[in-house]
Formats: structure tokens, C-alpha cells, sequence
């Protein structure tokens, strides 16, 4: 399977679109605000006068969180030199900022691109001038010239890997019960999953440090487990598992999806834990780790309070995070077992997520990670 | 009416697009070839150790053309290369290319973007490195940062103005008959359309030069007129005298064309004669014009031969012709005139165009401008 070709976001803006489906990813940014906050002015300063600061965002979709990145920086900058004015500082540089917000080639960047519009016209009272082109391609390539990147953002992407490992999507291994890793999943195929993860990683760090400038910034965020554990409630691999189920019932019940489909479905996919993370940044050793956290995020997207256990209406609930997931993992499933069963797929799947929710509350950890470049 | 939202070519890849019928677009860029590889090489040589070199196409449409830019300056530097190493000649300098294929934000991005796959086979072998952007938006705007582009290249763009005059489009003048300049059009309309054309140009030459780096280079080739005279057989303005003719008949007969909007309807459209061009340019005083030629091509994109002047199948010739235009022109056709009689329309004018081709072969006049950024 080529991952490139069909890891996007379910295209356009009807109802199970990713455009209408992704408040969990502007969640995710208000999360990471003050780091990225924070890099955007450290940058800022930092800049020679009449320059342009470059800001790549990685994995950007297409949708209405896909501006929030330059959102966020132009109002970051904005705000800033508001407050130096107040404070009649010397001004920082006059300067311009270019945006290129990267997916790959199946993203749809004409639905992003004519959202433009209504973003100029919403900072027309706003500088620094900025421009914002697209940038297709895989991030696990390289995708910018020598040290053109002052900042690179990256939200829910990163836990995508480049591949599924080939042992596996040729069936020399087997992860017959499972689409990523399940209770029933063999040590050896959670080692090619975690090496893979590895190989990904260090090859997307070694990529970016050589499109940055001199001491430019990362900021990451994506989807990760909070321990060492593989199979915690509330985890990605709970949610997979989940799935596991709807395929099995489907199989088995409905004669839908094929047993042989079935076996060799692979999520290209891995949540690391913050200490696996901080092992491949280490081990790489072109960047110093600046800030590192986690925080959790309920399972549905209309669910704005993480810290209490109550679930209101598993129902709708179930629904909800049936839609976010089809939103994200539509044209991968659709390549895999057809068209034809989607709706009965996430029908069902909306329905056991719902019975999950009974027993508890589950909320996804994510992890951010602020990186420098190393001198 | 807002011309950058219906400015620009027909999407997808069927009958109808602008992909399946935009031959004289790459016709255009083979005359084109000599002066663009000139003004590559140099800029190339000029560039200092490990640097990159910045490429615009502004008006890249969606189609087969729209990637033979990056085609041919690629080619170019390695066929360079490959000339110097056998002439053991020093090498130049290690450096990467950066392309932004620029158009309306309405243009189909998504096909240009899944067509870049094809293009990175072709060229696996060929270096430098090189990386392809999209950058949305209108060439009357500025697109981006100060001095951060060495070349500009457009295509069969520049005709296009940035609107109609308001004195034409909200009924101050009249022109009647007419959609561009025909031979009923008031002296005092052609005097509109050439004020709206001197204006455009202008302001896109000094963006431009806002956004080249020191003594960077411009090449322009785009629709214009051989003389003064504003109604020569085969150009432009016959072309839309036969639409005019097309709207009449569509009107008067057969009752599909409202008079108020046959009478409302201008193209935002001006093809200019190369005295006018310079005087622009001299008038503007920030570009040295380095080459400044016309050539001539058929209006029919299958006829390769322009030096004869045998129409070998007009009702042939009349559908290619007719169709390349609406490629081109349908979605500003349609948002006036609405969606159904697109069909009927171009019929019509494919036997216009073949009854036309019968009294003789019609041939485009098309301007080439090579420009320097003055330091």
C-alpha cells in the first residue's frame, strides 16, 4: 500500500469531511499555545532587520483548523508589538512572514486555498504582511531548501509513520486480530511497529535540522500514551481495538469484510510514550529539548471538559467520535475493503464506542514537544 | 462582477478542461525556450556557493503545461552542468531550486499537486534538488516577500487585466455589441480598456520588482496585437467579434441569451501591441527590456504549422478552437450567463470559427518580454 497516496483527510466540507469533523485537533492547538507563543516571539526577535521569518506547518489538512497556525502567529506577532509600542521599546524588525502549509498531494489544498479569503480579510487591520503558498509532499522527505525554515509546527500528524513495516504488509509476520497493536498482537510485531517509529522519527529530525536555519524551533504535537503500558483505557490502541471489534463483527456477522482483507490491514501508525520520544531525540542529537508535556484530550470533540469523568450522552457521544475518526481514516479504509461498506463500518463502530463510553470516560494523551536546533 | 473568483481555467481533467486543451500554451513556451534558458544560466552562474534559487510561474493553470516550466529549468541547469563538467570547467555553485506555481485561488491546485509524483520519476536522475509550492492568489497583489524571487515566468496570463472599469460594468459606458473591443465599440470604451491595461501592468511590474532579488529576471509572453490597428484578421479581437456573433444569434433566434446581460458582459481582457508594452515598461522605469519579440500561433492548438496558411479542415479546426476557449473562458462565461447553455454556446461557436477559417487561416500574435530588474 502506498501510504502517501491514500493518508490524507477525507476531502471537501460535507458531513463526514475532515473539514467538518476536527475540534479535536483546535483543541490540541489552544494546548500548545504558550510554546508556540513563546518560539514565535523568541524568533521574532531574534531576526535581522527588513527579513522574512518562514513557518512551515506539517500535516496540515484541510478544514477550518488549517489557518489556525497562521492565525496564531500573525496574532502572536501582532500582540507583541503592540505591547512594545506601549512600552515605547525600540521596535523589533520590520519583517514579513511566508506560510506553506504542507500535506500530501491527496490533501485538498483548493479547499484550504479559497479559504484564503476570508482570512485576509479577517487580519486586514493586522501586520506583519504575510503570504501563504502549499506544500505537498510527504514529511518524512524533504520538502524545503537548505536552512530556508525558521519554525516548524506540526499538530496530529506525527504519529503517522511513513509505512507499514514490510514484514508485515507482506504477511511474514502476522498481526492477524489487530489493525495496530491489540491485546492479541505478538511481541514481535509491536518491535516492528516501535522500529519503524524509531526509523521515522530520527529520519524526520534529520530532515527538518537541515531545512531550518541556525537554531530554529520545532513545535510538535501528536497523539502518544502516558506510560510504558501499551494497552491503556482511553488510549489509541483502545480506540484501534475498538475497531478490531467493528472488522471481526463485520466478518464474522455480516459476511462484509473479508477474513484476508481483514488480516493484512495495518494501521501505518504508532503513539509513542514520552520516554520513547525523548530516547530517538537524544540518540539523534541535533536538537535540545526545550519543553516537554502531556495533557489529555477527550475521545469526543464536543466534550470541552477533559477534567471531569462524566460522560453526557454516550450516544452522541459515540457518534461524534466515529465521525472524527472516519474524517481522519476514510481514504485509507475505503483503499482496503472498498467503498461500499463505510457507512455500515462507522455505523457499527459509532454504536460500540458508544457501549465503551458506558464503562468510562476515555480521553487520548498528547504529547508536545518544544525543540531548538542544535548550533 | 469579482474576476478572481471566475478567473480561471476550467478544472478537472475531462472534455472539457483546460488540462485536455491547452496545447498553444505549450506551443507558446517551446518559442519561448531560448530566452528563458538564457536568462536561467546566467542567473544560475550568479548565484553564490550553496544558495537557492527562487522560480515563479505566475497563471500556472492546471494541465499538462503546468509543470513544463519546472521541466525545462531543471533541464537547463543540468544540461549546463553537464557542459561544464566535460569541459572541466570549474563547477557552479552547489545550489537548490524552490518553484511556487502560482494561480487564482479558484484554480484546480489539487491536480497540479497530484501530478508533481509523475514529474519526480522524470526527473529521479537529474539534479539539483528541487522543491514545487503552490501559492494561490491574484498577480495584482503581492504574492511574495520582498527580494525573495530570481525569476518570474508567465504564460498567455498577462492579457488578463485585473477587472472590468467600473464605468463598464456598472452602465456608465456602453458597449453594446460587443464583450471586448469589436468594431461598434466606442472610441471612449477603448480608451477603458486601455487605461484598466496600462494601470494593471504597471502595478504588476513594480510588485514584481518589490519582490525580485537585486537584478533579477522577468520572462513574459502573453497574448497581443502585431499593430495600432485594433481589428486585424486573427487576433484577439476577431476571435471575440465571432463570440459576439455567437451571444447575438444565441439572443435574436433562439432566445438563450438575456439582451441586458449580452449588453452587461466585458472581458477582463486586453491584448496589447509591443509599443504599448514598452511604453509601459519605460513609463515605469524599474526593468531594462532585455528581448522583446512577437511570433505568431494558429488559432488552432492541433496545427503545428504557422508559416503556411492552409486550413486543412475548418469544421475540425472550428471544434479544437472553440474549445480551447472555453477551457479558458468557461467559468466567467458561466457565473454571467449561468450553467445551460454552456453547450449550445460553443457549438455555435465552433461553426463561427470553421465558417471563419474558410476565408482564411487566423493566427494569434503573441508578445515576448525578457526583463532585468534595474539595480
Amino acid at each position: 500500500m502506498e501510504v502517501e497516496q491514500w493518508l490524507h483527510m477525507a476531502n471537501g466540507d460535507g458531513e463526514n469531511s475532515y473539514a467538518t469533523n476536527s475540534r479535536l485537533q483546535e483543541k490540541a492547538m489552544l494546548e500548545t499555545r504558550p510554546v508556540l507563543q513563546g518560539a514565535v516571539v523568541e524568533l521574532y526577535r531574534s531576526l535581522p532587520d527588513k527579513s522574512t521569518m518562514v513557518v512551515a506547518d506539517l500535516g496540515c489538512s484541510s478544514g477550518p483548523n488549517t489557518l489556525l497556525l497562521v492565525w496564531e502567529v500573525i496574532g502572536t506577532i501582532s500582540d507583541h508589538n503592540r505591547e512594545e509600542e506601549q512600552e515605547q521599546r525600540p521596535p523589533a524588525a520590520a519583517m514579513e512572514l511566508q506560510f506553506f502549509l504542507n500535506d500530501l498531494p491527496g490533501n485538498d489544498f483548493n479547499l484550504v486555498f479559497r479559504s484564503l479569503d476570508r482570512l485576509q480579510e479577517l487580519t486586514a487591520d493586522r501586520r506583519p504582511q504575510y503570504y501563504v503558498a502549499g506544500m505537498p509532499g510527504s514529511f518524512y522527505t524533504r520538502l524545503f531548501p537548505c536552512r530556508s525554515v525558521h519554525l516548524f509546527h506540526s499538530s496530529y500528524s506525527l504519529m503517522w509513520t511513513s509505512k507499514v513495516r514490510d514484514e508485515l504488509s507482506r504477511g511474514a509476520y502476522l498481526n492477524e486480530e489487530s489493525i495496530y497493536i491489540g491485546k492479541s498482537t505478538p511481541p514481535a510485531v509491536i518491535k516492528l511497529y516501535q522500529e519503524e517509529y524509531q526509523k521515522d522519527l530520527s529520519l524526520f529530525l534529520t530532515l527538518r535540522f537541515n531545512e531550518l536555519v541556525r537554531g530554529g524551533h520545532m513545535v510538535l504535537t501528536f497523539l502518544g500514551r502516558k506510560s510504558k503500558d501499551m494497552l491503556l483505557h482511553g488510549e489509541a490502541s483502545s480506540m484501534c481495538e475498538l475497531f478490531d471489534q467493528v472488522l471481526f463483527f463485520c466478518n464474522v456477522w455480516q459476511g462484509l469484510v473479508e477474513k484476508e482483507k481483514l488480516v493484512s490491514f495495518n494501521l501505518p501508525f504508532y503513539a509513542p510514550s514520552m520516554d520513547e520520544v525523548k530516547a530517538v531525540v537524544e540518540e539523534n542529537n541535533l536538537f535540545n529539548v526545550e519543553h516537554m508535556s502531556v495533557f489529555e484530550s477527550s475521545w469526543d470533540p464536543q466534550d470541552y471538559d477533559t477534567n471531569d469523568d462524566v460522560v453526557l450522552g454516550c450516544s452522541s457521544s459515540g457518534l461524534n467520535v466515529a465521525r472524527c475518526i472516519r474524517a481522519v481514516a476514510e481514504p485509507l479504509i475505503k483503499k482496503h475493503f472498498g467503498e461500499a461498506i463505510l457507512d455500515d463500518l462507522f455505523m457499527v463502530y459509532a454504536s460500540m464506542i458508544s457501549k465503551h463510553l458506558k464503562k468510562a470516560k476515555a480521553k487520548y494523551p498528547i504529547i508536545i514537544i518544544y525543540l531548538k536546533a542544535k548550533h
